[in-house]
């Protein structure tokens, strides 16, 4: 105890740093450019709307998109032991090579978006050779089980929660307009709905689901594994860094530093599905202001992301019943996001254009 | 009537070749590859079913999309005189000259797409001069108002439905992979109300919406306008022919004609919104086997494409609260239609990446 007050103290301290204020005079800008352009007002719907934003985050009335950074953690989570995915724990390190080999979703995305990929490995049950393209920061061989003791130690969250930070700083150095995290680790779903229900005070049965592929039975048993863990943990359940501690995972408290840093920074986020708005959510606990700085990809097809789209007031961009993960529904939302910046700043005014508008 | 009868048996007569069927082969080999790719099966949602469904229409198992054709139908509209629209209608015209020289949605997204644009002006009410990337392909100054007579004649409208085959056959000598109509001209949302009205006998209040701005007395007068005119040319609403002669607009006719011949001749279509797909209702019930040729960009915020795009039983890509046309929805929806065929191409399989599926 003395260890983790101590820790919290110290290297957990930048957490607290504060978060960068939006630019509202390049947000305002942006918003009277979109009603000068030659179509009828708001016709260009969330396109207007996140051109807009963009603005605001990156301090100019016409945003670009051109260096993206895409951060993917991967980690093994001790819950899978428990029986609560459908795929083997083995596949967290078999997908990290696939990962670097370029045969994943997120590094076929990647390329079609031109964007930086880097794999971030902070520990896996099967041991990884040295693998081009993959940062190997192991902070442990997975996390324990949270079924019956706390996923982390305290000093194992500084850790990842850096491992997070650490990735924004490399992202800034290489000039990103924007971040993306992804995140990869067999059982992850089962500890993104623990960590989400201890958050928002909700129950199991309401935001757990298939995640890779569970048949009613198998959901049924991540419900009651679920409700087990968060009884037992219940008494420490009381900060994002406790619940993150007790019931997370290495990448998603790597994702929630992440995202909090980003924002201290003013680098733009795009969140992808359900385990990274679960960071999200665990992030803008520990400062809300941090919400400003995110942007939502996709309504994931997993139920618990409806509820914490709710929490956080998030409304994506797409809606493709994508349930992925590895960054991939935030990929897929990055044209869209271009596509606004692109309308945004090439588009002709009514007066360029000598086209009437409807008040004239 | 002699006329309109003799008309349709031969200038209309290529309406009625067959459609093209579906590579049946192509499009199961496309599914097989989905169930083998390093991703737990139907995880990446509408992203594989347009990669399976774009493989049986180009007869290939990975379906490639570098060359895209949007054709823009633009004319105008007797209606507009009635007061239906929020802009006035010399719009049509000077949004033509928009177009050609770049400063439009439509024409900001082409470039960014690499799409080829072309413009075909089938008639506006305010003359135009030569522009160049506009083909003048004027059938006349602009439609009869429908409240009391027919919005054209047989002849005008065999000229708009053929001036949509001949779009195609220019995109096919192109070479183009995808084929995306857009439409312009003052009215058209009143034009398409209308159409798709008579087609699936609804009532004007249940489609009705603001189009591009009009407040809640406009859309009122609106109804008004469109109950008058369903109730005046009742008795001539028998056929799709008859019910785009009667209340038709020549874009839209031309884009009716222009489906139907790119599912002739086997080029996918990428409709656009609420006034493309009241075209594509028309073109399906002109041949239900149209249908299998068309993917949907978007659903618009114009209240009458729910019922449209029910009917036709499409599940368009996005949901943005776009509403401008142009084509402008289906190009923003191109690069999820790209990042699908790229991630079916690029991703390796289970086999390939030594990564453990969940039945191994």
């Amino acid at each position: 105890m003395t260890d983790r007050l101590e820790t919290e103290s110290t290297a957990r301290a930048w957490l607290q740093q504060p978060v960068k204020a939006l630019d509202l005079q390049a947000r305002d800008a942006a918003q009277q450019r979109q009603q000068q352009l030659t179509k009828p007002a708001g016709s260009l719907g969330q396109l207007e709307a996140v051109a807009i934003e963009l603005a605001g985050m990156q301090g100019c009335a016409c945003p670009q998109l051109d260096n993206i950074t895409i951060s993917l953690f991967a980690a093994d989570h001790g819950i899978a032991r428990e029986g609560v995915s459908a795929f083997p724990q083995a596949v967290t390190a078999q997908m990290i090579a696939n990962f670097a080999q370029g045969g994943a979703a997120i590094s076929v995305a990647a390329r079609e978006l031109g964007a930086q990929l880097e794999v971030v490995n902070l520990g896996t049950v099967t041991p990884l050779a040295e693998l081009s393209g993959v940062r190997d920061q192991t902070i442990a061989a997975g996390t324990q089980s949270f079924l019956a003791a706390p996923a982390m130690t305290a000093i194992q969250l500084d850790a990842a929660l850096n491992a997070g930070r650490e990735a924004v700083v490399r992202a800034l150095t290489a000039d990103a307009q924007l971040f993306i995290g992804g995140e990869m680790g067999i059982g992850n779903t089962s500890t993104a709905t623990a960590l989400a229900c201890a958050q928002l005070g909700l129950a199991p049965a309401l935001l757990a689901g298939p995640g890779t592929g569970l048949d009613e039975a198998g959901v049924n048993r991540k419900v009651t594994v679920l409700e087990q863990a968060l009884q037992h943990h219940h008494s420490e359940l009381n900060t994002p860094e406790s619940i993150l501690r007790c019931l997370g995972g290495f990448e998603i408290a790597a994702l929630c530093g992440a995202y909090l840093h980003a924002a201290q920074r003013g680098l733009p986020v795009l969140v992808d599905g359900f385990i990274c708005s679960v960071a999200a959510l665990l992030a803008c606990a520990i400062q809300p202001e941090v919400r400003n700085w995110l942007l939502f990809g996709h309504r994931s097809a997993e139920p618990g992301h409806q509820q914490v789209l709710a929490a956080l007031e998030a409304e994506p961009l797409l809606q493709l019943s994508l349930r992925l993960g590895e960054g991939s529904g935030a990929a897929v939302a990055v044209p869209l996001l271009r596509m606004a910046c692109t309308l945004h700043a090439g588009m002709a005014t009514f007066a360029e254009a000598g086209v009437a508008n409807r008040d004239d």
